[in-house]
């Protein structure tokens, strides 16, 4: 099969729900009803045989029923039903096919997936799946999935856990920061995370690729496809295993095989992915990727309002191989003038707590035109209104990377970071989490 | 004086506000306002001689002309005039003064500093500041700070910068998780750390201290106080310096003497306090050490309907002490009966993503009997609802203590949290956030 068929899945603009219930609590109805939320504009389908319509859509009792080309199924039946809805579903001429039911490989029923395969081999069907929580493609406001996502980002959420991927997603919908897409990769039967890797690399929404794996499927092939692709866009993986009786719960998961946590190490720095630690990790590495660019050297100013998150902000930076560099003679000058007279004129350039926006302003206008500094950290530490249009302003008219915190505002800070997460620079909520993000940037290819 | 004056100060019935604004963005105006949307019940005085009412206060021109006795005043006005409206509260009878003005030591005035504490000693009045962030204290209803906090809760969050504090108290507020008490610190020019760790170890309201310092005041003082109170109160501290520019950067922003970092870690070590590495951190282990009870032991049975966020348990709770233990033979057979067979028996047990609240409840009734168990995590990585319910039956009927994490759960998840918080069950929001404050609350004394 052509790599370029899981543009079907993805780009679909038919699809039906097989197993589509009338019952709001079940998955067969919360994936339809995510669909419609989610703004899905092509024909949407719902599949039972039992009811005449579910959210106001005509049910249709078989595929073969169906009035138009069918492009996706997303099949929520028990497993055992599964092969003959394939094989409806290739008669049909569907092109991908989601499996959203368990009851295969992972309670041992291989034979049953095996056939399933065998259909969507002969068919030349494209499988998620099965046992798995669906996929979600924002630029085709498609949500076959749960829960809800529909702010679209530059963030591509591949999960061999659905729980992890969904956590990620729904961080990024709640932020306001977005995803391209989430794919809930299940039991690996056909598409995996290499053919997903492929696929995002060259869908020009996504920034930046951010994976949670147990094991890699083809180990070979998926370096093979990374060094291909390399440098088109960045990776982050969390990768858990660390400890023997996390390797041994992998194997109870997904039956992946989770290699000495060493090794997947070497292979993520010889490929220049970035490896998380955490959840929050994750995310954080993944906003910052998606975002930012790589700053052209290390040495980092560190603008506050507050000095106790000026502080952390120097012991993470110091820490991580960041340079807290000493401000010249010439830079103290320009900014003991401009600046008044309770300012600390130091890295962390210490604003104080009665800076409005506007001294933010001054203090990184004058210190970017100075060329011994890279990269700015800002930390708004206060209630602070109009924070997003002086970023917004600094980093069009300074041309270099500035890192936000925005923390300890009450609802002025929702409110901008809100308004920085619309307009595309991200807000790390505390200064230690936004310099590790700094650290990751700083290793960007 | 004597510590309990303190008592004066908290449990003010009537405040002044020196310097109240008509202005709704000064701080003399937003202090006043927070004092009454947090529904401060005392008797409340806005002094300004060029107002007649602000909120529907009367103002009065002076301290003398206020109709009643006045306990505390927050005093909002430029530095120089500090002095005065510290003898004409001093002539009044005031017990507590809460400066939140700056321009004193902070900026080399300590000549006006000390002229304040040569008045407040004189008039036994005691001091919060100058140059702070303010105080609030839940159970008297009194937010003289900012942002508003209302939701009372067993932390008290004691800061040298008023920003970390705050963020503290806003996540405790955002959660419904609360606080007792936060006192942002300034310049300490008379209440300290460990005047107020004393007030708060006597304080029934007050179930963990958090601290973000950056030098003791009094170490000698601090260590007696710390042994004195042994056991009553955990505490928690972030305090930054790790790094040599991390040292330099407090120097400027406190003046405090930031000794070496693992002198301070022995004394940590020694008087048994928590300390955390960062924001986060100092937040859920406030969380843990408030709400929860210390295990009987480091046997731990994670329980989840994620496998994913089951593994990452598993391999921070190994790597930081805890024990993911085997289960019996017996206790396997048990849940195998009582479990469907899609479920994984084994720790972590994998309940699957179809769980209902009640297979968590049924799990954890099953392997609480076993002896070898001390503690649980649950881990709900799915939109599952009652999941309050049952860890609130289970808490009771077991007697064990439970760790939660809700996870990827979307408007469920954000429901159930929220319920939990209010009847006092802290939730993590990621498994590894979880454990590392099992982690923590496995020491507590």
């Amino acid at each position: 099969m052509a790599m370029n068929s899981l543009h079907s899945l993805f780009k679909a603009g038919s699809v039906a729900v097989v197993g589509a219930s009338t019952n709001p609590e079940k998955t067969g109805h919360i994936i339809l009803k995510n669909i419609v939320d989610g703004g899905f504009s092509g024909h949407l389908y719902p599949i039972n045989p039992k009811a005449e319509s579910i959210l106001d859509l005509t049910c249709y009792p078989d595929l073969s029923a169906v009035p138009t080309e069918v492009d996706v199924v997303v099949i929520v039946i028990p497993a055992k039903f599964v092969p003959g809805v394939m094989e409806e579903a290739g008669e049909k001429g569907v092109k991908g096919a989601v499996i959203i039911s368990g009851g295969f490989s992972e309670i041992g029923n291989k034979d049953l997936q095996e056939e399933v395969v065998e259909i969507a081999r002969r068919h030349g069907i494209r499988v998620i799946g099965p046992n798995c929580q669906g996929f979600n493609y924002t630029p085709n406001k498609l949500c076959a999935s749960w829960p809800l996502v529909r702010a679209a980002g530059p963030i591509a959420v591949i999960s061999q856990s659905g729980t992890i991927g969904a956590a990620i997603a729904m961080l990024a919908e709640d932020e306001g920061i977005g995803i391209t897409g989430f794919v809930a990769l299940g039991n690996r039967c056909d598409v995996n995370e290499t053919d997903l890797i492929d696929f995002f690399c060259d869908d020009p929404n996504t920034k930046v690729i951010t994976l949670y794996i147990e094991g890699v499927k083809d180990g070979p092939l998926f370096m093979k496809t990374i060094r291909e692709k390399a440098g088109t866009k960045p990776i982050v993986i969390l990768k858990p295993g660390k400890t023997e009786k996390g390797r041994r719960a992998i194997g109870s998961h997904t039956n992946s095989i989770a290699g000495k946590d060493e090794i997947f190490g070497a292979v993520c720095r010889q490929l220049e992915i970035t490896r998380a630690n955490d959840i929050p990790e994750l995310y954080d590495y993944s906003k910052a990727l998606g975002f930012l660019k790589r700053p052209e050297g290390n040495r980092l100013l560190v603008v506050t309002s507050s000095g106790g998150c000026g502080i952390m902000a120097t012991d993470v930076a110091e820490q991580g191989g960041l340079s807290m560099v000493a401000l010249s003679d010439q830079l103290k000058l320009r900014l003991t003038e401009a600046l008044p007279p309770n300012c600390v004129i130091s890295n962390p350039l210490d604003l104080t707590g009665d800076a409005p926006a506007g001294r933010f302003r001054d203090a990184v206008e004058i210190a970017a035109a100075d060329a011994g500094i890279d990269c700015f950290l800002l930390i708004f530490g206060d209630p602070i209104a109009g924070a997003c249009e002086v970023v917004q302003g600094l980093k069009k008219k300074t041309g270099k990377e500035i890192m936000v915190t925005y923390i300890g505002g009450g609802d002025i800070e929702k409110e901008e970071v809100l308004k920085m997460h619309q307009v595309g620079i991200p807000v790390f909520p505390t200064p230690e989490r936004a310099v590790k993000a700094l650290i990751v940037l700083q290793k960007k290819t």
